[in-house]
């Protein structure tokens, strides 16, 4: 009896992959380059289910039912490109490669379209929600030929997270490399929603002075609010636990040096590439990067001066800045979504891969990190209007900004004053004063360019482009 | 006779470089893929010099002493690899072409180790100063071979802008990219100057309410101090000149739509690649982006209300405020360049590039768009400690730093309560903050990662790397 699917790669993400298939009623064949890995995985988490082992690729791919189906979950960049050449002599026309990696959606066009010269199948498929979301549900993101799409479609919906219970976070996303780009869009969008919740939690322990148990406090009643989230409310979870060797907070002995898997940096090199504005995002992969040199940091702390962090106010005064930090948190947030889903209609246009943005913002509801009710408000607003050119010009979220405006810039200012680094809150802020400001600067910066460079510019008060020679006197 | 060098390209800034060359006593062969480009060249700035016409490659390259050494000057990317492809079969072993344009570090990197394989030298060489520069003495940034480099010295150096009119500005930066690599991050710097200089014009504008001519004087008074420079100098300028047909400011009547030419989006691209902090300059490139959707801001400036810029005080406190927009700019020009230099250190180690920081920062002090005496500073720093991690620490700096912090914060902070977006100036003022932060957030994030995704974490009391099962709840 041939298998309805393939995997390739048994680390934990393709494993829990392979059971959540194998648990909708799917019989899958796998394989992993390390024999003992399968191995392993035969014996105990897969044992007694519609698993078959295989050791070699031939093997694997007598197994399969045609059209063979096969899932990449292994490393992305060249072993992708080996296993694709490795298989192919043994693929037939019309076979299908699905990969679920975090590939870079320019190797995923690439690929796609020479495996279509070849009469095979690539989709490039975006999975979100980490080892529990691949067990019980991730988010998925599926991009390729929309063929091909509709031959997986029933497993990959089967697999993916449902809302309340029956609506798929799995959706076809766009041709070629759309479905990796929106994955890695996703990621940046992650990066932001994490900085920016670091950032309240750090001007509530720097500036306040609270401890972990007064903040899980703050972080449990905003999870009841507007700010509702995954992450939110595992940032109380974490702030709750601790230490059992010591039974101090646990958040407070961690190390403050964070890592990064490149997916953020690569949302953010791409909005320079597009031309989009997103700072906030590339403001919190700065952060890690600057977190990363803590050596460094210690020795400037000696060095480098400035104001002492202090607050001295009443309890309801406490309250205030509390419910300040808060506005300024989802003000932040709002204006972080705008630069990533302004990313994703600019690569719309640029890939001409029509992108359904209210879709899109659907398919995080469940599985992934960033899910949130707050998605459907995203939905709303382009159901309203499908032109939106940016998410803060709806009148949702408009009323937010306005409503958060005094209380974010009460924040940041107070967070100036003494020398707290909020970078993203801050670089959310002049994003949204620098989006709504009919003039800005760069009349400067261009007369400065036609000064020196004769790069020309533009009149307000006439057509055309102009060149002045500055140096008459 | 045969010329000591040729030029392939004629638009200005290539027929600046040819009378550059030539008015130092050197015998220039030119040739233009556009005939009528060479002709009137010839006819009319060439006429009556040591520079010899051609209407072809082989002709051009017949015509030049051996080693033969040929200047590119024209667009980067494809067209450089075109002319390449053309000229090699034309060259003997140990001719050297060099070029002068903008071409991105990496296709020098590969073209460099092509055409060392086939006997030739690539020699990439930022040249900054625009037109004027070309003509009259551009900073000059060598790069490649160091052989080839000794053959062209002569007539680089002879070209290049003088400190106190003799000390060129021209001098060996490292192997390959380098040179490219360093004009690069030039250009990047040369974005934050830009930004910086008119952010702080424009809270004059927005906030003081200052009139063109008002603002020309502080900046006159500006250029008197620490922060003289020749962006200093050409704002005043630009500051002071009216339109002929109105009689109005001319700055007042140009479109606050900024271009830019990919070089600054470079810049910060390769921080984002190379791990390096540099949110002054990616902002500043963000800032033209925002210039650039001139419409979209009109539009949003109708829905998105934010505070009515008020500033009401004597005129003792106006100076007092213009006051400290001069420390203010000064500081966040020190964290941009701290962020450019960490930048190139960086990519000295990533490279292999041994490049002499303090060195480089004397290539700009004459003939380039960010020269000024400020760089003398730079180049002590490095003498002072020559493994210095961060321009910021220099004692002079961090003095610096002290001195205008104050001034610095209060001009941010009213900013943000009056809605007016400094993108730069308050990144670089969270970079400061976040540098000199012993403790971050990053805990936090930390923490999360490990949560949802298993990342594992340090700690600040043990060694070793830890994962928690943080949901035993």
């Amino acid at each position: 009896m041939k298998s309805n699917i393939g995997l390739i790669g048994l680390a934990v993400m393709g494993q829990n992959l392979v059971l959540n298939m194998e648990s909708k009623g799917y019989r899958v064949s796998v394989y992993n380059r390390t024999k003992e890995v399968t191995e392993q995985f035969l014996g105990k988490r897969a044992k007694g289910k519609k698993i078959i082992a295989t050791y070699s690729l031939e093997e694997l791919v007598g197994s399969l039912e045609k059209p063979r189906k096969i899932v990449l979950m292994i490393k992305a960049g060249q072993p992708v490109d080996i296993v694709i050449k490795d298989l192919k002599p043994l693929l037939d026309k019309g076979d299908i490669i699905i990969d679920g990696g975090n590939s870079f959606f320019k190797d995923t066009i690439r690929r796609s379209g020479q495996l279509e010269e070849e009469g095979l199948f690539y989709l490039g498929v975006g999975i979100s929600g980490g080892e529990e979301g691949a067990l019980k549900g991730p988010s998925i993101m599926p991009g390729g030929n929309k063929e091909a799409w509709e031959q997986v479609k029933d497993i990959l919906v089967d697999i993916s997270a449902k809302v309340d219970g029956q609506i798929p976070c799995c959706d076809y996303v766009g041709p070629d490399g759309a479905g990796h780009y929106v994955k890695m869009t996703h990621n940046g969008i992650e990066y932001g929603d994490m900085q920016l919740i670091s950032e309240a939690y750090y001007l509530m322990r720097e500036l306040l002075g609270m401890s972990a148990d007064q903040i899980q406090e703050v972080f449990k009643q905003w999870n009841e609010g507007e700010l509702n989230s995954y992450l939110i409310e595992i940032t109380a979870h974490i702030l709750g636990k601790l230490d059992e060797e010591t039974g101090l907070p646990l958040v407070d002995l961690i190390l403050d040096r964070a890592g990064n898997k490149g997916t953020g940096k690569w949302t953010s090199q791409e909005a320079l590439e597009l031309g989009a504005v997103a700072p906030t995002i590339v403001d919190a992969v700065f952060a890690r990067y600057l977190s990363a040199i803590k050596e460094e940091r210690v020795e400037a702390s000696k060095i480098l001066k400035g104001p002492q962090p202090k607050f001295e106010g009443t309890a309801s005064q406490i309250q205030d800045i509390i419910h300040d930090i808060g506005s300024a948190l989802y003000a932040s947030k709002i204006c972080s979504y705008a630069q990533g889903f302004q990313l994703l209609d600019q690569a719309s246009q640029t890939y001409n891969w029509n992108l359904k943005l209210g879709d899109i913002a659907l398919l995080w509801r469940e599985g992934c990190i960033i899910r949130a009710q707050f998605l459907n408000k995203i939905k709303e607003a382009y159901d309203r209007n499908p032109g939106l050119k940016n998410l803060m010009l709806d009148s949702y979220f408009k009323d937010v900004l306005e409503r958060a405006q005094d209380g974010w810039r009460r924040v940041v200012s107070l967070a100036i004053q003494n020398g707290i680094p909020l970078s993203s809150f801050s670089s959310a802020l002049a994003y949204y004063d620098g989006y709504r400001s009919e003039n800005l600067s760069a009349n400067m910066v261009q007369a400065q360019r036609d000064y020196f460079g004769a790069h020309t510019y533009q009149r307000i008060d006439k057509e055309g482009v102009f060149h002045t020679d500055w140096i008459d006197e």
